[in-house]
Formats: C-alpha cells, sequence, structure tokens
C-alpha cells in the first residue's frame, strides 16, 4: 500500500455503472513523487488533509462487496504521521 | 485510477479479435509524466480535450460484459478540472 | 495499453512449457521513456518498425485460449502513427 | 519481489473490516529509489531494521488464507544482506 | 516480460510456507534503470550471469502448479544477448 494525503474531491457524473455510489477522492502520495497524484474510491469518509492508506490494482476488489473497475482503494486512515524507526 | 486529457484516436485494423468494438483513445496523464501517454478503452464517448478517469489493469475487467485483453479503461468523464482542498 | 515499436526478437530454448509457440519480441515505447524496452509475446505476425499496442498484466490472458506466464502481449498493430488531436 | 528494509509501523484505526488483524509496516527499498517507502502487511514478525522481501500486487493474496485489500505482504525474512555474484 | 541479468541469490530462512522449494534470485533489468534489481523466483536452475526473462505480477501463477506469493518468475533462459532489428 501507498501513504497519501486526501487533497481534493473528483466528480463524474457521466460514468460507468458500477462506479456509483463510490467517493473519489484525489490522493497525493506521501512518499517519492509527490506529483503523481492518484484518485481514490473511498468509503471510509477520509476527509481533505487526511492521511490515508490506499490499495491498488486487483487487491482493491477485496475491499467492496462487488467488483467495480477501481485500481486504487482507500483501506485505512492513518492515526498519526509515521515516524521511522519505531 | 488517474486522471487524464485525451488526445487522439488510435485506429487497428489488425487486432486481438475480443477486442474489437472499443473505441482506443490516446490519454495524457493529467499529473505526473505528461510524457507517458497510454491507450484506454473508451464506452462513454469521451471526445478529444475531456478530461477522463482511467482505471488500469485487471479492474477494467468490471467495467466491461465480456473479458477483453484491455488494461486501462475510460471509467468517467469529469466534470470540472479537480480543485485541491475541495 | 501502451504503443511501441517492435525491435527485434527474443529467442529462449530452455523456458516454461506453456510459454512454447508464443513468438517473443523487443517492443520500444513510443511515448516515455524509450529505454525501458519490454518483451510481448505476439500471435498477430507483428514485424520489425511496426507500431503495436501491447496490453500488459493479467489482461493479457484474455487473448489468448489457455493461461500462460505473459504478462506482455501485443493485441493490435497500429494503422498509422497517432496524431494527437484527431 | 522486492527487498526492502523495514522502518517503521504504521497505526490506523478507522480501516477497511478485512484489513483487521494485520501489522502493517513502513518498508524502504533497498534497490532503486529509496524515496517510494511503501507500506507492506506482515504476519512473520519482522522487525525494524531487518531487510525483507516484498510481493505486491494480487501474488499478495497468496500468502493469506482469506482475501483481504492487501497489494504488499512481507513473505520473507533475509538471512543476510545479499552479495553480488554468489 | 523484462529481460534481466543474473547477479546472485537471495536466502530467507523464515518465510511464507508456500514460498518453500522456489530459488530465489537477484535479477538486474536489461534495459532501463539497471538499478531497480529484483528478486524473481527460478525453477530453470538460472546461474549468475545469464540472462533471463522475467513475467511480473499476477501471471507468474501460470508458471507454477501451485499458487504461491510471487510476483516475479523466471519464464526463460535467453539464448542470445537481443540484437536490435533482427
Amino acid at each position: 500500500m501507498i501513504l497519501g494525503t486526501v487533497k481534493g474531491t473528483v466528480y463524474s457524473t457521466k460514468k460507468i455503472d458500477n462506479l456509483r455510489g463510490f467517493k473519489l477522492l484525489l490522493v497525493e502520495p506521501y512518499y517519492g513523487d509527490k506529483e503523481k497524484i492518484l484518485v481514490a474510491a473511498d468509503t471510509l469518509g477520509a476527509g481533505i488533509g487526511e492521511l490515508v492508506l490506499v490499495t491498488r490494482d486487483e487487491p482493491t476488489q477485496h475491499a467492496i462487496d462487488h467488483e467495480a473497475p477501481i485500481d486504487a482503494f482507500i483501506v485505512g486512515i492513518v492515526d498519526n504521521p509515521p515516524v521511522m524507526g519505531k
């Protein structure tokens, strides 16, 4: 998984049917290239500025109860910024 | 998912059978390295210049009703350019 | 998918059994980092210098009638070099 | 797989249900870009500073007995730092 | 697939059970960023210095007769270094 910071919301009216019902959030990577912002589906209610854990690719499907064309999913809201060596 | 801008169409007469029937669009990444243009299948009717949401890898298969060798699929047309912090 | 140019052939006598019967071609990415040449399986008869469409990862399996340890597959030969904005 | 060094622990109280029960560790890549720290699930009891082997994407599911939205998993603790040419 | 050169062996005593029985080799990419050395499972008996073909992600599973948490697998030993344009 990667850590990222929620930066905004993406709205899409015209979309694939089984993508409906998921909130789509812009997530900026916490480590590595911060410019590679991705869009992750969210069901945990993550808010702007929160640090989240994002799972990508096919394992995303194990977070939902029906298959959907989602390749990035917020699987956790991180309690505190990580501290190296702890 | 990633956000990208539709930049053109790719035509291929000689192709794998179960790829037929999908429009193939050139999509330029909106964030990160813009030179890494990819080709995404489209069934939503996205037009040149539109901002779209692209799902990659195996989750693409959940956007279609029969399996196809597609690893990038346009799953949504974005309403407005994203605004950070909203 | 990515666009790439066929640059050569890879020969392997000692290989996993269910990889037999596929031609293996060197493909240079058309967009992005051209040094990241990959090896893609081909059943369409793509020739050196031709522009092809390559699908990667697990969706490759939907291009073949039996599973094989292939993570890049040539799914189309492109008619003409792509033109931006068309 | 990639080799990486365990650098810390990530805590998340609010998370997807089937992610519960896994320890989540920060892992710094041993080769390549060390800034691309990732979060891997662990059941082997890897400690801070240990060198580990991390499997990513869908093959992670073959390390666990029930599916979970995990895309990076510690599948081995490495005995000694690798030596090139041996 | 990618081409790579075998550079060494990785030993791990404490590992996930279904990873046992596979030799784990360090493989240096032949094209692109050579620093991104990966660890690939091997059943073909590839030796140090040999050029190999590596399949990644879930398609690796089609090279083995039981599922294992392996995301890189040596699927062929290359006969000769590739020549561009042939």
